[in-house]
């Protein structure tokens, strides 16, 4: 009875009231008894619904502001479940009430996906509180993390006790392991290691029913049935929570070097590509590529830091190159990979790393790229992947009709050219006002790039999720029969709607 | 209206017939007008219902004798689908007549789950006349192959354009990928390279609706919703049919070196792994371990093979490394390994091949040891995985619990330890007629392998799946929340129960 009311009605642009008395839903008393439930679960501490709560309902890039109904804040697992299970309950008793749930972590995400819609009908369920790592199996190579560990705190981890955990991406000083595997996150060492869901063994998961599904298994092989985790990674917390994961864990190299390459086109990065996978195999963990405005940016907004190589060349290449036996013969081998590219041509100049800090610096480089566009002011972000193979064609053609719609655009394009993935990010006209190109052209700078994409086989999405961005998107690029599956899948494990609604599949709330 | 009697009586053992008119399914008018829809769209010779289809309806290790209502055989995608839609429209219109479909590929499984069953209603839609390789890009390093393709022919193919297609396993002659998809195969590759999910990045499906979904991407990375490409991958057939996969290819190492050691425990040979793990990094390619009476039965049974060092130690281990520089340099740090190994008593001696035919040689041993066990009589097999660090333990434990219930039983224990993944099989004692042993004791065996294998967080299928043969134990040893998830997504996926019911997961027919 208490959510009877809670169909809320619609006035104006941002404000939602009961249809029946006028409330909103914070104000109405079904909310008290809902949030007295939670009180009680969790302690009050936990259960945020007043004050400033704008660090959870801001998402990362500023681009959309929620209202939480309440921030809860669940120190394990079995709390998890019982906040699932009081929504579910409530939401079953009143179907009518939006009540929802969305999950959350670090709040980096770059898709609104993980932050509360505007209704105020929805539960931010912070895991930042379960932030142990509850076991290193050294042996079995595996970590087991609770949702909430920063990511570069499972790194640090692994590395005291020698090991590699190699997911590695910007954010990685406030992102969660939650939330890397909710959006299969993805970052520089894909190339070697895969994206987040290759370096995960098993999790544990909190239904949208409330139940616990206990899969956190160390195993490496496991063929008793569907392939539930994998279908949990990557549905960004729309299908259930997730609350730990077991984790692969690499030895360490004993050497790491980078070169960084001038190439004198997007094709010789790309055959320097495969140059580099035959002579250096395993070894190679990075290769990224970087263009000569992107590059332009970096050096004029950070001026402290030397930008190689790039005056002379439409693109620079980062390469990494890891080694299992020691400095030395890794300078051989990277020596030998830059001999043979000059000799094919593939490259025209480059320069290796003599040390840990100037390696550093190289990466600090290409990890600058966001910032330094940001500072010119902002533009218009892609985050796509075509077969390694179409990468050069795609970015001719597409530059081409972007420029011819929009005479005078800057492409800042960057990203792991390895995993055919760039940030193929487009900036106003020297001539023009960044937010009135952003205003008059984003739509029309997407509908280019998705259309080239989709026609080059790629993906609108290669690395970020799909979040609230990107969903319109998917209704339309996504082959019909998968979005067909997707629902279903969605309607299957979650029939309430309850987790997360609206983002990578919509159905009716 | 044509299948309304369709619904059979069970007579005895292997005998249906219709409850209205007693004729079996074959013979029942309704069948006719089935096969000749079949026929119209396939041509008559790829519609097969008479004759001896043994090849077809047998499962390899001749477990099990099923009874097909015809074998289809579709050559193209488009076909497969046609065959799909005819079965699903008969099914809606008589949901009574119990008629399914049986995808499989070359026939190799373990678990019986590509035959039909003995009720005479299931079609076996065989994909092995989809055996083209549609596409090879080499710049992207993929592969796409129609599921009929042997797995050796893929292997070959890649070979000759100078890359490697890693997954290997005993059946390589014969199995397709699409059965390699359909039940994520394993083999001796794992350790470095996965199983065949981390081999595949894209898919073409029929659905069990008869739709296409043309997934067929060559993309490292797409974050755009849920991953249904590895939720068919390993579902044996029962969401639908795969009838092409786009498959990752790698440079082919500069050489590969196998070395053969003999080590004094089970202990030793985890440690070794993990040695061999920080030594070797990504080149570790292999590591097999062999149980002294697995290899005594290969000494026995052929005796034209030369089994090294197994008299004297109670384990052998297969290491393989591959290097991406030079033979020369691979023989340097094998020996550079063995020398720490020996150091560290991990492994009592070792012999490491000096050429590829002696390498070959090593690998043969190892491939035989299923061959020897046949011809010592029959045994009660096990593919079970546990994490690495515990597998010594496991063996300890459940040999003795074994030996405690029947004294004297031998166990033919080995695998690919890398991935923790044993053939633990338990032969009858030497005084005991095997065929007897199996009769009596396999139920009970299993039990205890099983139960172990449960209490040390293991799988009861790491590698060959569930088919028909593990289904029951499946309810019994996996979380009922995994369950509960699996049905909901068959239903979802597959709401007639169309497609190789009864596999996997059971719903009602």
């Amino acid at each position: 009875m208490i959510f009877e009311f809670f169909h809320v009605k619609h006035v104006g642009c941002v404000r939602f009231v009961c249809a029946a008395c006028n409330n909103s839903p914070m104000n109405h008393p079904a909310t008290q008894t809902l949030l007295s439930e939670l009180t009680t679960l969790l302690g009050c501490d936990q259960v945020l619904s007043e004050g400033d709560l704008s660090s959870w309902e801001q998402d990362w890039r500023k681009r959309c502001n929620g209202r939480a109904l309440a921030v809860v804040r669940p120190g394990c697992t079995e709390e998890v479940a019982g906040v699932v299970r009081v929504c579910s309950r409530l939401r079953a008793q009143h179907p009518e009430c939006g009540l929802s749930i969305v999950p959350q972590g670090g709040n980096t995400g770059l898709v609104v996906g993980s932050t509360p819609d505007e209704s105020g009908q929805q539960i931010v369920l912070s895991l930042q509180r379960m932030n142990s790592v509850r076991e290193v199996d050294v042996e079995n190579l595996t970590l087991t993390a609770e949702a909430g560990c920063i990511l570069q705190s499972i790194q640090d981890r692994a590395l005291a006790l020698g090991f590699l955990f190699p997911l590695s991406l910007a954010a990685e000083g406030s992102c969660t392991i939650g939330g890397n595997l909710g959006t299969n996150a993805g970052g520089t060492q894909v190339l070697r290691f895969g994206s987040t869901r290759d370096l995960c063994l098993g999790l544990e998961v909190v239904t949208a029913q409330g139940d616990i599904w206990h899969g956190l298994s160390g195993l490496r092989k496991d063929n008793t049935g569907y392939d539930l985790r994998n279908l949990f990674i990557g549905s960004e917390g729309t299908l259930g929570v997730i609350t730990a994961a077991t984790l692969k864990l690499y030895p360490l190299p004993a050497a790491q070097l980078c070169a960084w390459a001038a190439v004198p086109s997007l094709e010789a990065a790309v055959t320097l590509l495969g140059l580099a996978h035959r002579c250096l195999g395993a070894g190679l963990t990075g290769f990224e590529l970087m263009g000569q405005f992107a590059l332009h940016l970096v050096d004029k907004h950070l001026t402290r830091l030397r930008v190689p190589l790039f005056r002379s060349a439409p693109f620079c290449v980062l390469l990494e190159y890891s080694d299992d036996e020691s400095e030395e013969h890794a300078g051989h081998r990277l020596e030998h990979l830059l001999v043979l590219a000059q000799e094919q041509s593939c490259m025209t100049d480059a320069i290796v790393a003599s040390s840990l800090t100037q390696a550093r610096q190289l990466w600090h480089v290409r990890e600058s790229i966001p910032l330094a566009q940001a500072q010119e002011g902002q533009n218009i972000k892609h985050d796509i992947s075509v077969p390694v193979s179409g990468v050069a064609e795609f970015v001719r053609v597409t530059d081409a009709l972007i420029e011819a719609a929009i005479p005078g655009v800057q492409m800042v394009n960057f990203g792991h050219l390895g995993d055919g993935n760039l940030h193929y990010n487009v900036q106003a006209p020297a001539s023009m006002d960044a937010a009135l190109f952003l205003r008059d052209h984003e739509d029309l700078v997407h509908r280019i790039v998705f259309d080239s994409v989709h026609a080059f086989g790629g993906s609108i999405s290669a690395e970020h999720g799909v979040g609230s961005l990107k969903t319109d998107d998917l209704t339309r690029y996504k082959s019909p029969v998968a979005l067909h599956m997707m629902g279903a899948i969605k309607q299957a494990l979650d029939p309430q709607n309850l987790m997360n609604p609206g983002r990578v599949v919509k159905l009716p709330r």
